[in-house]
């Protein structure tokens, strides 16, 4: 399960390379579980490492210390592939992206979410955060592009962050800043409030002159 | 200045009661400047305490512990005279809220972050700040109360909460989680859109049905 922010708790199929490889994916399944079970105040380089059936030293050589293994986890997220949906419409392709999101932060230990907690502690990982965030959001732009091509927004162009922050964003208010009870129709809410705001020319860059 | 999350980094202006009261708004106004500048991961009995120029054993006493203390500040929040705006108009009602929201968040230290920081690692905080924000969105129905005596809005009933969420979102969004630069054209941006998305009937309460 990898939601847009990349916050993958599995990693990703594909390990290309040797030895080197292996223990990379080792230690950052070993920081994900860690993270997830036990939140960014437990994260330690030994209990990495003895997660992960490394030798400490090994840790500290690569990453240095817990800053340097959530930078590399997060790093790490972006090398996944993952892929926007394609539904064939901007509600159904919101709504998607929306259950993905919403899935990632109710599951029980979230990793996301130790994520998110652990990048008001470090800043090194809250760099690391922000740089994913942003390659998630320039990813999912095609979702708008296409929704421009089959003509359900209005040609003129679009802030296609604009429009994605406006229909994810509900989601994390609720179930991280608000704490709410996961809704199922929450997803698809708070996609088509965000469909009909575009629609209504919300996002078009004319709104954006300085 | 008082945010709609009630994160005030000032204190109330009266304060009625006698030595208990001052005892209180002292202790309060410490945890709020030590969060503000060391954040949660700093905050201890013994240094509110001798902020607040009050003996260690008085705090232990009455707040027993860290997260008694942030327990105690997020309700005393609650407790301050904080009315949403009154503009006249939805748009600009949902922009002044945003603008405070957005003050709230840039300014450095931002109590209003260290809150929500801490409230990942106390859960006798996080409940707090969820009554709090329960309470704030709340007070700020009448709003949309007013939009729909004004025209403004579709008559039938309308979601005051999914508004004015997707209305304040973004603003969390981008400023808390993707950590942006701050854009003053934001509060306006997010308000306009939730109000574009309102009158296209995206929040009245037939899209509720189970």
């Amino acid at each position: 399960m990898t939601d847009p922010a990349g916050t993958s708790v599995t990693s990703p199929g594909s390990r290309p390379g040797g030895r080197t490889a292996r223990v990379r994916a080792q230690v950052l399944d070993a920081v994900r579980a860690e993270l997830a079970e036990n939140g960014h105040d437990g994260l330690t380089v030994e209990g990495v490492a003895a997660r992960a059936g490394v030798h400490r030293a090994t840790v500290y050589r690569r990453w240095r210390d817990v800053g340097g293994l959530l930078v590399d986890v997060i790093e790490a997220a972006g090398e996944t592939d993952w892929r926007p949906p394609d539904t064939g419409s901007l509600l159904g392709d919101l709504t998607a992206l929306n259950q993905e999101i919403q899935e990632s932060l109710v599951v029980r230990p979230s990793f996301a979410v130790a994520l998110m907690a652990a990048s008001f502690h470090s800043e090194r990982a809250s760099q690391a955060q922000t740089r994913l965030w942003a390659d998630r959001y320039a990813q999912c732009a095609v979702l708008v592009e296409r929704a421009v091509e089959r003509g359900e927004l209005p040609a003129r162009e679009t802030d296609a962050q604009g429009l994605l922050v406006a229909a994810t964003a509900p989601v994390y208010h609720r179930l991280v800043l608000l704490r709410s009870a996961p809704d199922p129709r929450l997803p698809e809410q708070a996609a088509s409030a965000a469909v009909l705001a575009a629609a209504a020319g919300a996002f078009t860059v004319r709104r954006e002159r300085t």
